[in-house]
């Protein structure tokens, strides 16, 4: 099944625009678990986030750069984390990675052929060359950083190219590469609202777009859904991850209430 | 010591400029070594390459997209092969990392402490907040995506913005964000000779610049050196990685001659 058509499915049978960011911080993890299993504690607390959100989500997405600090045994970690979510839930992997030719293609079959995920968050900095060798699975998400979350997304993103800021020809650029694809579409933060909005209208209903920032970040859920979502209601990924996975102290039901409860806010404004 | 110390100790000692770009390829890899060290082979493989080199070098640089590709015993690889660059030369992790907040600080974090690399590439998309954690390191060099050698790369960088191309406002925000510290600089791709001098120019004689392309993507090692280079002819890093490690076959003797090759053709036209 394509990357769109698992999103499309999960959200419609979830009732959910939610993805959870599985980032963990071994510092943060409750000692309920770290005292029982230890070295495999990473693990054990991302299968205990999935197993209380999984019928609350449209998708699950950890960011590689948690896996990698963990040293050698990172990417055996991230793999199994992947292997956790559930086969009709699409798997996001956060690496906002951008390079060029073999490098770029070598990237790619690390994750969709290596680890087998879904979907990829892409920087689109060096332009389609960097993009390119993954739009080649043509049933794998690629989602290409637009306009970011971040306070000084603004020092690039918006400078003014012809009188538009930058962020909205690579959306444009984005629509092109996508060529009609819908497994491809955006990345824009849940903190810029309006900006949210233009890259919805250039690329249109069919493309999922990707919604960092919500809860710790300070974008609100419910300006996350209005902006993101197509006309349908549909085709947003509304990502929390820090704002879930320490609800409540990293407990079960912390972190099913809180999920859960971002899920509702963010239905109460669907259209 | 500093990486900044570290690269032109190096670069004077050899007389060199030359990086060398550990970025292998199992497939490539010559059968004597993969008959003799099976699953080693691509650390085997670089152990020749840095014992070929390592008196005609001021550099190396493995791409992390080449580890990763490895599945979950990736990183242990790239642990290894960072391990086995000598002491007195800078080992650079090349994973053009762009992304914020924690984010951002747990990829230093893993290039810093965890695998002790001296510098690292860095994709400038998201603003300062991007770099921010890398230059808290103030002994480690942080080297800014300025202007890429891909064909692509023109598409966003050379975007005009009042007049300059973007990739010289990106250049001046190096600068600025470097406030000083010589660790800092940028890359530009040896394919854009006239950019890459104009990125010296902005930055000023301190700054190391990485110059990837020569070779295999057609940017000539003379250009490279001549605008890349600062007034002493210093503090460019030059690389090539496929032109070289795969020279001969990859044999012992392939590889060092076209290392020296290299360093030489750099050496005629440097200042």
């Amino acid at each position: 099944m394509s990357f769109i058509e698992k999103l499309v499915t999960a959200s419609r049978r979830n009732r959910s625009l939610v993805c959870v960011g599985l980032d963990p911080d071994p510092a943060k993890i409750p000692e309920d678990i770290t005292v029982k299993h230890g070295r495999d504690s990473v693990i054990e607390f991302n299968r205990r986030v999935i197993e209380a959100t999984r019928d609350l989500v449209c998708a699950y997405k950890p960011n590689s750069a948690f896996y990698e600090r963990l040293g050698p045994r990172g990417l055996e970690i991230l793999q199994a984390t992947r292997d956790l979510v559930p086969d009709h839930i699409p798997a996001i992997l956060d690496g906002k990675r951008g390079d060029i030719g073999s490098t770029s293609a070598a990237y790619a079959e690390s994750a969709f052929e290596v680890m087998d995920f879904d979907a990829v968050t892409v920087n689109p900095y060096m332009g389609r060359d960097a993009v390119a060798p993954y739009l080649e699975f043509e049933d794998r998400g690629v989602l290409v950083l637009v306009r970011t979350s971040n306070a000084s997304a603004r020092e690039f993103q918006d400078l003014p190219v012809g009188g538009r800021p930058l962020y909205e020809l690579v959306a444009e650029k984005v629509r092109q590469w996508a060529g009609g694809n819908e497994n491809v579409g955006a990345v824009v933060g849940a903190t810029a609202p309006a900006e949210l909005k233009t890259v919805r209208a250039i690329l249109g209903d069919a493309a999922p777009i990707l919604v960092p920032g919500v809860g710790e970040q300070g974008g609100t859920a419910a300006d996350a859904a209005k902006n993101g979502a197509n006309s349908a209601g549909e085709r947003a990924i509304i990502n929390s991850s820090r704002g879930i996975i320490y609800a409540g102290g990293g407990t079960r039901d912390g972190v099913r209430a809180t999920a859960e409860k971002l899920r509702d806010e963010i239905n109460l404004v669907r259209r």
